[in-house]
């Protein structure tokens, strides 16, 4: 039932289409924005439909980016014969805060997954070989994620890239700093033990 | 740091400013809002201007509404000479779920706190008073929440009522219904002890 009239309607239900917001949620996000100040609902209104306008791909490394090409691709400081393949422009973000990290990006956009139905097509695989074919590339490190779509597509990817010659690395597995060994899983545990390095 | 271009950046900010909705939900809606279909993203924008450009309070019940009187108020089918005194327009929702009040509401928006530094200035009691004094009431049922300020709000209305010669009721304290006795609170206990009714 309408128990609110129309616009509050609509809006708890556009609200519900997000991911984690269920009815009760929507509800109380819907009164909060009909009782914030006009400018901020309208700025957050506005953000929303600028982001959806202006946002696009980088033509180089896929990123999402508002200008062509993004930041770190246009930035001549950085070591562009370095890419770095990540899934997601948050794994992306993840590295830059490290600030251990010079070189480029290239943003796939995903992982491969049978499960899913995401083939290797569906990814920006095919942008990633036409852009190693094209550029003087010294290293590919490949950093999707350590579980079984993000090792399925690092393998699928050093396969199409070795015979360009190219040297493609995959980032470290091992115990991550601040864990507690006692609650680790011993997969992690074993990788740490082959992956030990001399003192 | 600005990883991702300024749309969705601001687009974070904005977002993480609702209720809930920390940074990392932020970014989660954030990337979800920009892989989102065109149109439905600007549904939700639009949604949010929306509501924040019709929505106004009734003038008799000020209750959110797009259309004035709202259509409770506007419903000649309803009693209005029994009023239901509710904080906030989500518990007029919750009674109108029962279909078992068939009267008009009036709609506080709140309710007295003087630790949230919230009188009976800042409500819409005034407005309540002057519909009563107008209007041809036959009882105002108290349906304020069943917690401290509600209570105080309650015991302030129907001081201000009764010399207005209105019958002034308050919904019943007691145990909920499919509760376990177990587990209900001594006050609550108590409360539906003294009000016990012959069977």
């Amino acid at each position: 039932m309408n128990f609110y009239g129309n616009p509050i309607t609509r809006l708890i239900e556009e609200l519900s289409g997000l991911p984690g917001i269920g009815g009760k949620s929507a509800q109380r996000l819907a009164f909060y924005i009909i009782n914030m100040p006009k400018e901020k609902a309208y700025a957050l209104s506005e953000a929303i439909r600028d982001a959806k306008e202006n946002i696009k791909y980088c033509s180089v490394c896929c990123n999402l980016t508002d200008d062509d090409p993004c930041y770190i691709c246009d930035n001549p400081k950085r070591n562009h014969k370095i890419i770095m393949v990540v899934e997601d422009p948050r794994d992306m973000a993840a590295y830059e805060k490290t600030r251990e990290f010079n070189g480029v990006y290239h943003v796939l956009h995903g992982a491969i997954s049978p499960m899913l139905g995401i083939g290797p097509q569906d990814i920006k695989i095919k942008e990633l070989l036409e852009r190693v074919g094209k550029e003087d590339t010294d290293e590919v490190i490949i950093a999707t994620n350590p579980n079984v779509e993000g090792e399925a597509t690092a393998m699928y990817i050093n396969k199409l890239l070795k015979p360009l010659g190219v040297k493609v690395t995959r980032i470290a597995n091992g115990v991550p700093v601040g864990g507690d060994l006692e609650y680790i899983d011993e997969v992690t545990l074993s990788r740490a033990l082959e992956g030990r390095r001399e003192m």
